[in-house]
């Protein structure tokens, strides 16, 4: 039985979504794992993490567009004190979640071929993200 | 300590929410777990899986019909490529998500009275979908 | 390997979204895992659980304003016998979702500094919602 944790950083280039399957593949090892869990926990609450298309980047602006467009920015919201962006952002964070569960198989994250994991960046102006991954498994 | 997989293939017969609790629940073995957490992850970004009330038919056809206009088909999108159904089903796997953790109490799946799994199929002419079931307790 | 579990009641003192991230913590012990996992799982389909910002009541009131403004109630839907709040609630529920999974390190929740666990109650007349806690970890 195997239970292993890494806290890694992630900064987004701006407002958006982004592939990080990558990054999390290379900081953590799961290669001597037949069966298991990787759980992947955002320590934030205006990003978000999700599966999502992992070829087209028109994708990614669509994902933007849309959650921007039901969830507009404005100084309307109670909460406004942090910007326009910050309220939207923490909704967002709620409707897409911080944390993703992906299952482990013969050593490899068993996503489906079209999969990768997002770092969804809702702020304006990013900030360096906190994300801690658990491995569990035998 | 009990680790177990599967990989299992649904396909819904049209586009909308249907329930899967019984056909998961017949594809692994659970009875010997006392304390545990089935994961259940769909290898797809077009459809999505969650967790909702299980009696009523018109729950499901509700959620077709309050998502989609939430985010409406039409090719106005970027990725209009697939289909003016493609993109928002995309979102819609994202925002509702492709993974679901389930408790195990005494042998069985700790659902609510009310709650069911469901398999959200969001694209008009379904394809077979792949679910990883992953069972972990003692 | 520790594998845990309680099941636990709360009821929302009204219809909105309430920092419960107390009640859980002293609810069931982590102290002594060094690296584990919290799950958490609502066993109602018109409540949700998640987590956001635990600082500002506005940012509670906000996230209750905005989803009732993108889901508004209504007797428009085709399952309306339980009342105008109640479709609306089922669709909340499966879009914030029913279930959480939070690292442990060191004995403690790793939750980001400004993150709390949230019971999001969607229902006008609130009833006592049960959730299902299971550790597991070494």
């Amino acid at each position: 039985m195997i239970f292993r944790q890494k806290e890694i950083e992630i900064k987004a280039p701006k407002r958006g979504f982004f592939l990080i399957t990558d990054k999390i593949l290379e900081s953590i090892e799961i290669s001597d794992i037949k069966v298991g869990i990787m759980n992947l926990f955002l320590k934030h609450t205006s990003a978000s993490l999700s599966i999502n298309e992992n070829a087209s980047p028109d994708v990614r602006i669509d994902m933007e567009e849309i959650s921007s467009k039901l969830i507009p920015d404005g100084y309307f919201y109670n909460h406004s004190l942090e910007g326009e962006d910050d309220m939207p952002a923490h909704f967002k964070s709620s409707m897409f979640g911080v944390s993703l569960n992906i299952p482990i198989t013969n050593g490899n994250l068993n996503l489906g071929i079209w999969q990768g994991i997002y770092l969804n960046e809702h702020r304006n102006y990013p900030t360096t993200r906190k994300i801690v991954i658990t491995i569990s498994g035998v």
